[in-house]
């Protein structure tokens, strides 16, 4: 049984204006079935907050000419904050997500949140101020590790030291005073990657291959965060066993143990090659080293047995890769394809698109952007907005 | 970005309604903010498709009483079909998924669509001609096998020979005049399911384990079929190496091949007892046969091996185990749970609940039922009834 839907507010009214079109507030009553009075009020209310703006006038029936009214994305900006084990990036984007100032830099996300929080608030204040005026509506953060989705703290994540069930939405609004919106990393991405090129497919799967494994899941349109916020997480499940692996049976191994940079690595080192991590992987791979090509496209048939399971289980159109494995070349994609075309069934394949990750270094900070569009631009939050 | 909101109409009015509380005119305006002409005349018009009833009046500000509206579910009913290898069970239900009438019958599915489908056919026109007045909306459909879901033509399922992309649709839009919705009987068990016991769950995952072995997946409160139609199908995946299992290294074998009902059986033979398929083992665990229990716990502790990896991906708050085999008794549960609690990480499975199926029979007509009731339903849907 559907829900009840909510009164039809002026939430409601920015709904029909955010795909870009300009109307008038006749066009409005229109299509909305609200009284004129109705809409001129609530059209004042969006106006009072800077949400719609007048675009020019449009000839009316009687000769006169009537304002048109479009979603104005400068209303407000969001901080977007994206955390990785050694990068973090921080972006102010406007309400359409497009990125207004942006900075990167090297940390250690094992210096502890007060620090690395402190310094990311820091350039995030000098970026607003960068701004001719600026109205900071929230905050999104990515970070590399599992977030307790109801309070936005990180859950034993196992490479932040100092991180577990930090209260990351109190440090922001004793900060700001705005909310925060924190998910994993890798949810971020999926996100990023979902607004930036792939808007019109509603089944999606980003899979990040770097020092770990992780995954965001877009079914029917929506990041699927599950029950407690922890979906995605393919590092820690176990890996079919197929001809082709070098374990033994009896051997229990998850998936990042056996693919992972580090896991690679430690592969080469076996083989009498020097290499310490993802970056030493990457850039023996990038070499063209044979046997660190080998080792990555190992890695992806053993990515490649987990994600056919996935594509079985949620017959996604687009798996798309991302982590610095798979910007080091083709070799781990076309790992994965092999397993994943000969193992999944026929419905499942007959249209999916296995590819790498092209929105690169932005898409982290546009999906930490997304994380709070797509809370302040809601029906019920303009609601909270304007009335207040 | 949220998708443009549709106008205010009939559809929109009635979803108000759907919680069940009857309310005014007056109060329908206050609510939707819509002038009360417009209240009038949709209110008008849902009287007139019957799907708004008068249920008494409350007493007015003014002194006079104003009739109090409220959702009718007896404006039409539904045909639901829920077809299985071996049974059909018929059923006619309200728009609030209460069934009025149903029927249970052995069939062959083998026998072909025209066959099935027509005797399943002649039995809800008995039952449909058995009511005071009927108006038929739509007819549901679940079958044993992959659905292309954009077609509703079933895809080269394995166990139904001649349905390979017949039009089910056309056949029923011929018969009856109306709409058809097919989907496989694993996501139908699924919605029955939901909707009989977990409303309040917006994340679960529903396995049968009998002849085959399937998955339907409600996350983020709705049924999640992928860009086919084909999401849920764990029959077909690879099992993780495990130290119980009976293979060998690089044995190549899908789950369906280890833990469904004829593989349990075969297991049992090579034991030197006689079982033929699932019923036989389903008899030998009643019957308190230690083989065929360890067999099954056997089996029990594969669909975990499965379930954990998908735990991990979904994070779902409840999983339901269905089918004959999880029937039987606990024992299949308790392999799953050894299992899903050992490998899945903490929190995914901290407030996990694993559950057998407490629905029984009636989950599939209920399920197939609710395929159509959240289709004729929706506010376009209702938009398009009333106007005609």
């Amino acid at each position: 049984m559907p829900d009840s839907s909510p009164p039809v507010g002026a939430g409601d009214l920015l709904q029909i204006l955010l795909d870009g079109s300009a109307r008038t507030k006749s066009e409005l009553a229109a299509i909305t079935g609200l009284s004129r009075g109705t809409v001129a009020a609530r059209v004042d209310a969006l106006s009072a907050s800077n949400l719609v703006k007048s675009v020019g006038e449009a000839e009316s029936s009687g000769g006169r000419r009537a304002a048109q009214l479009a979603f104005n994305p400068a209303a407000g900006q969001v901080l977007a904050i994206d955390l990785g084990a050694t990068h973090a990036t921080i972006a102010v984007t406007d309400l359409a997500a497009h990125v207004l100032e942006v900075t990167s830099t090297r940390i250690s996300i094992a210096d502890g949140p007060s620090a690395i929080l402190g310094a990311a608030f820091d350039v995030g204040r000098a970026l607003l101020a960068g701004l001719p005026s600026a109205r900071l509506l929230g905050v999104g953060i990515g970070v590399p590790g599992p977030v307790e989705h109801s309070t936005g703290q990180p859950f034993t994540p196992p490479i932040m030291p100092g991180w577990d069930r930090f209260n990351i939405r109190e440090h922001v609004r004793s900060e700001f005073g705005v909310e925060a919106f924190v998910d994993n990393d890798v949810n971020v991405l999926a996100l990023g990657e979902h607004t930036l090129r792939w808007r019109d497919v509603d089944d999606l799967l980003f899979v990040k291959v770097a020092t770990g494994i992780g995954a965001g899941i877009i079914s029917g349109g929506s990041l699927q965060r599950g029950a407690q916020g922890s979906a995605g997480d393919i590092g820690h499940v176990q890996v079919p066993c197929n001809r082709d692996s070098m374990r033994e049976r009896g051997d229990e191994a998850d998936l990042e143990s056996m693919a992972s940079g580090p896991a690679i690595a430690a592969r080469l080192r076996e083989l009498g090659t020097d290499a310490a991590g993802s970056a030493d992987v990457v850039r023996l791979v990038r070499a063209g080293n044979p046997e660190a090509i080998d080792a990555t496209r190992q890695a992806g048939r053993d990515v490649g047995e987990v994600v056919a399971t996935i594509v079985n289980l949620l017959n996604p159109s687009v798996v798309v890769l991302g982590g610095s494995i798979a910007r080091a070349g083709e070799h781990l994609l076309a790992g994965v394809r092999e397993v994943v075309y000969r193992r999944s069934i026929p419905l499942a394949t007959r249209e999916l698109r296995i590819v790498s990750s092209r929105a690169g270094e932005s898409a982290g900070v546009l999906g930490a952007a997304m994380l709070v569009i797509q809370h302040v631009l809601t029906p019920a939050s303009i609601e909270a907005r304007v009335a207040s």
